[in-house]
C-alpha cells in the first residue's frame, strides 16, 4: 500500500570527525522516501526551490517515488548547515535557511488521496495537523516531532498526537514531551496524549516500541530493537527518518499488521537507519539494494537472537 | 562449578528520588555473590570489620555462599556514601571510606582451591592480579574495573587484562580504556589487551558482548542484550556486579561453555542487574527467587525475538 509522507527536502552541510560535505541532498521527507521506498510506493509532498535540479530528482525517480506534490517555488530550497565534531550523537546547528520552507503550504494531489499509510515528519504541528485532516481516508497514521515544537508549540503538537497512531522520538523528546525521566512512564503518558504506539530512538542503542494494544497482543507491550554495531558513524544525520522509513515502510508492505509485522518493522527501522550513517547524507541510501537490507535484517536477527 | 569472587564487601548509604537508606549490606562482592547464587556455589574473599554481624553473615548463609574466605580484621567495615539524586545513570560520591580495606591482603582458602571459575571484582588491580596468580586452576577468569584504575592504574592494570577471559565494564570505560569513542572499535582494542571476550554495560540500555572466537562460532561476533523496562529505579547501586554475577552464575552452572550459553548468561545478567535496581542495596536479591528470575528472563526473551 502506498505511503504519503509530509516533510521537509532540504540541501545540507554537514562537517563530522570522516569529514565534510556541501549542500547534500537531504531533509526529513527525502530520507524517509528513499528509505521506505525499498517496501512499497511513496508520495512525496514538500516544496523545493529553483536550485533543486535534475539530478536531485533523478533520485526520487531512480526509487519510484512519486513527487507530483513536491512544488517548486521561486527562491531557494530549505538549507541547513550542522557540524557533529564536538558530539556525533548531537548536531550543532551552524546556520538554517528555511528558504521556500517558510512559506510551504501543504497541498494533496488528487492521485494521493487513496494513501492508506500517512507520514507526518518533523515540521510545523499547525501543518502537520492540516494534512492530517486532509487525509481522513488514512488507516495508519505515524509522525515525528522535534524538541522545538515540544516547548515552543506544545498546543499545536497536541492537536496533532490526537490524531496519530504511531509517534516517532528520541529519548530526550519522549522525556521532555511527558515530562518524566522514567521512559516507561514517559511512553505511558505520551500514549495518554493520542498515539496507540510510540517509538522511542535511542541512536546508537537501538529503539523501544511501546504499545497499548495491538491484535493479538491484549496487554500492554514492549519490544527492543538492537542498533547495528558500526566501525564508522560517517554522518548521523537522517538517522531517525530512516528508521521511520524503514519502520512505515515495511508496515505498510504489509497485507496484515499483526504484532510480528510491528516487531519486524521495527528491525527494518534499524536497518535502515544503520545503513544510513555510513555516509554522507542519503549517498549510501541512493546505493542500497534490498538484498543487503535483508542481508543486515538477519545479522539483527542474530545479534539477539537466543538461538 | 564453584565460583571464588574476590571484591568488597561494604555498608553503603545513598539517596535516590526513590529515598534514602542508610549502611544497606553492599560491595561489589555481595552483589555478585547474591546474583551469582541463584545458579551455582560461591565463594568470597573479601574483609569486613567489626560492624559486620550475625544479620549480614546471615544473608550469606541463607544464600548458601562460601564465607571461608572473607576475612575479619578490627575496624570497620568499608563505607561508602552516594547520591543519585542529580543522575540516576551516575552516582555522585559523598564520602568513602577504606577503612579495614586499606589494609586488605587477599587469602585463597584451601577449600577453594578447586573453583574453575575466578570473578575479579573491581578492586586494586595489584590485589586482581595477585589473585588470578595464585588460582592457577581457574580456566575461566572474568573481572570489573572502573574509571579510577584506568586512569591512574593503568600498567597495573594491563598486567590484571592479560590474564583475564572476560572483561566486564560499561561504555565509558570501555571508550576510556581504549582511547576510542567508537565502541566497535573499542572493543576490539580492548580484546588486543587480553581478554578474549568484552561485555560492555550500557546502564538502562542493556548490555552488548563483544567476542574474539568461541568454540562454533569462528567469527568476531557480537550480541546484545537488551534492559528490562522498569518503572521505577530505586537505586542503580549494583546493577553491574549483579550483572556480572547472573552472567558468570549462569556460565559456572553450564556443562559446556557453547555460544548459546554466552547467549543466555548475557540475558541472565540483564534479569540480575534489572532485580537488583528495584530496592536498595541488595534488598530485592536478598528476597528474590528463581522462579522469579526465570520468569523474567521469558520476558526478556519477548521484548526482543522476532517470533
Amino acid at each position: 500500500m502506498a505511503i504519503t509522507v509530509v516533510g521537509s527536502v532540504a540541501f545540507d552541510t554537514v562537517e563530522t570527525p570522516a569529514g565534510r560535505r556541501e549542500r547534500c541532498l537531504a531533509g526529513a521527507a527525502t530520507y524517509f522516501s528513499l528509505s521506505a521506498s525499498f517496501f512499497t510506493d511513496v508520495r512525496v509532498i514538500a516544496v523545493v526551490g529553483e536550485d533543486f535540479s535534475a539530478s536531485e530528482q533523478a533520485v526520487f525517480d531512480a526509487h519510484k517515488i512519486d513527487t507530483t506534490g513536491i512544488q517548486h517555488a521561486p527562491g531557494k530550497t530549505f538549507f541547513w548547515q550542522g557540524s557533529y565534531l564536538d558530539n556525533l550523537n548531537e548536531a550543532k546547528t551552524l546556520q538554517t535557511d528555511l528558504n521556500v520552507f517558510a512559506g510551504f503550504e501543504p497541498r494533496i494531489p488528487d492521485a494521493y488521496r487513496d494513501s492508506q499509510f500517512l507520514f507526518l515528519a518533523n515540521i510545523d504541528p499547525v501543518l502537520q495537523r492540516r494534512v492530517r485532516e486532509a487525509t481522513p481516508q488514512a488507516k495508519l497514521v505515524a509522525g515525528d516531532t522535534m524538541n522545538y515544537w515540544i516547548k515552543d508549540h506544545k498546543p499545536a503538537l497536541l492537536e496533532v498526537l490526537k490524531g496519530l497512531d504511531i509517534l516517532l522520538i528520541n529519548d530526550t523528546e519522549a522525556r521532555m514531551l511527558a515530562g518524566n525521566n522514567n521512559l516507561v512512564l514517559a511512553a505511558r503518558a505520551v500514549m495518554e496524549m493520542g498515539p496507540r504506539m510510540l517509538v522511542v530512538k535511542h541512536g546508537e542503542y537501538g529503539a523501544t516500541l511501546f504499545h497499548k494494544a495491538i491484535p493479538g497482543a491484549p496487554e500492554s507491550h514492549t519490544f527492543k530493537s538492537p542498533a547495528f554495531p558500526l566501525e564508522q558513524v560517517t554522518d548521523p544525520t537522517g538517522a531517525g527518518d530512516s528508521f521511520a522509513g524503514g519502520f512505515f515502510g515495511y508496515l505498510a508492505s504489509q497485507r496484515e499488521l499483526t504484532p510480528g509485522a510491528f516487531r519486524r518493522a521495527m528491525f527494518y527501522g534499524s536497518v535502515m537507519g544503520s545503513f544510513t550513517v555510513e555516509c554522507f547524507g542519503t549517498e549510501r541510501l541512493q546505493q542500497l539494494t534490498r538484498e543487503e537490507i535483508d542481508h543486515r535484517f538477519k545479522l539483527f536477527r542474530e545479534l539477539t537472537h537466543l538461538d
